[in-house]
């Protein structure tokens, strides 16, 4: 009955979900996303990626990818609401030193440095850096279920030490069980909470376990919680907001405004073709504890012959 | 990486399966699953319900409402394996006295006694009944999320003091989270485990719940784990069997039969439009916890005003 002042929910649809639509929505949607979320109460909204135009055509990709200033404006103004903006940029595909502003001079809130483990130091650099010019940061180290211990423990304690505010949990192979992400999250509470930063979580679906690791390493003190609209996401997508919402006990969210959303927005984009969720092909790359590369190809190409597929992924162990 | 020999797999695809399509499987189809349960180290297969043909007319479904001894035995034979042979009987919708032949003229191990919390008397006498003809037999008391703490601990006491063999905690209306299912499971154990009598999860996927509360309530000693392929069942669903054989350590289950059964059987049935699986409007009455009738009517009709059918469930609580 009692409720989690601390829980911040953070929108990752255009994010993650983006990664399904090559970033390509449109700014009636955007905007009725921005607003869906500040009736829902939602707490963070990520608009896409800062990634690097050396690296990334512009003319291949909706704006969501590079999330510019000008972009960001016209959807949101000043943003003076409740709900903060944030963005994320990948270690060694953004250009960070170029595209970041001074915080005083962007509406962006939170800048979200996506790594893999051997990355870590240049995530540091990155987070320092970011810090410094006055932005909230987190560090999201992905595939952690291919990290061993030490490592894991090792970039815990850098990050302990660095000035970044939230540490993320990031099950991007949607391998966890349960138990695995509650065993985890504890750990990284254990590195975290002395050091007087938070630990989110952002679970992927290949095993429908999405929302129930969500809500299990939320009973152990994870407080960033991602989650996207109907579970938009790469591959077998992530957690989805109408559960995690309905879910929630604090009045500050409420649910019946992202239904609309649902209904106005994501109906005719799955209508269009853009596919995301759950499917076995999914499940055993999750099982496997493998990227989901081969079972977006899989879906791509509309396969159904799952045991050929699965025969496949045992061959290349 | 141990395991545990006590947990027993029952398949559920043909009795909750049978609910989405009226029990209309071929006899193809059935032994094509009765076959890949075998393959698949499953230890219980329910082949459907021993329904009253009093009450319902032949006529209107397939034999797997009824399932007569016959025509289990054209599929099954004897029976001479390490696979059990389960069917379902409802308290109130069946003729007990009339359809069963004692044991050893019967090819059905199990029957499985379903009633709501208000007919464990009923119950408690079909299960005496039942077990003096030598059957081994569970009481499944369904909706368990509308029965009060009281009356709960009440039924538990009876049945623990009956010659019932397994109490199953059913969640039919996929309204439990992990941390509710496990802390029901817990007493469901309390009573069950000095009587020396196992405990069953049933899940519903309303909230993508059903295989984290199916794993969750075995973490703590619960034993017969209900799944159904595809998670083919009523509304949202059950607990997929690919997911729960997925998960299991012990070598005795086996996953790739099962993927040959579903690229064989079970995507035809979906193509043929036998509709089952998550999706908003079981989310709502599973956050409402509340049967999935009007949403099984919202999906018949193929509706996707899911705003106007939110608002409909809030007038009618």
């Amino acid at each position: 009955m009692t409720v989690r002042n601390d829980v911040k929910v953070v929108d990752v649809t255009l994010r993650d979900g983006g990664l399904c639509n090559q970033f390509q929505f449109d700014d009636a949607f955007v905007r009725d996303l921005y607003e869906t979320n500040l009736k829902c109460g939602v707490d963070y909204m990520e608009f896409g990626y800062k990634a690097s135009r050396r690296l990334f055509k512009e003319s291949e990709f909706g704006k969501w990818k590079f999330c510019k200033e000008e972009d960001l404006r016209r959807i949101v103004g000043e943003n003076d609401t409740g709900l903060k903006i944030s963005v994320m940029a990948d270690v060694g595909r953004c250009d960070f030193r170029e595209d970041f502003l001074p915080r005083q001079e962007s509406v962006i809130d939170l800048v979200r440095v996506a790594c893999y483990i051997h990355q870590i130091p240049a995530a540091l650099e990155m987070i320092e850096y970011l810090h410094a010019l006055g932005y909230e940061t987190s560090c999201n180290i992905m595939a952690i279920t291919q990290a061993n211990l030490n490592q894991t423990e090792e970039a815990l304690a850098l990050l302990a030490a660095s000035p970044v505010d939230v540490i993320y949990l990031v099950d991007s192979y949607g391998s966890l069980y349960p138990e695995n992400a509650g065993a985890l999250a504890k750990s990284y509470l254990a590195a975290a909470e002395p050091a007087g930063k938070q630990v989110g979580f952002h679970g992927h679906n290949n095993q429908n376990l999405a929302f129930a690791n969500t809500i299990e390493t939320m009973s152990y003190g994870v407080s960033f919680l991602d989650a996207s609209a109907m579970g938009m996401g790469r591959g077998a997508g992530n957690c989805a907001m109408e559960l995690l919402l309905g879910f929630l006990k604090n009045p500050r969210y409420q649910l019946y405004d992202l239904l609309t959303f649902i209904e106005r927005d994501m109906l005719p984009l799955k209508a269009q073709g853009v596919v995301w969720g759950y499917d076995l092909q999914y499940l055993f790359t999750g099982q496997l504890n493998r990227h989901p590369r081969e079972a977006m190809n899989f879906t791509a190409e509309k396969r159904q012959d799952y045991c050929e597929f699965y025969k496949s992924l045992l061959d290349n162990f």
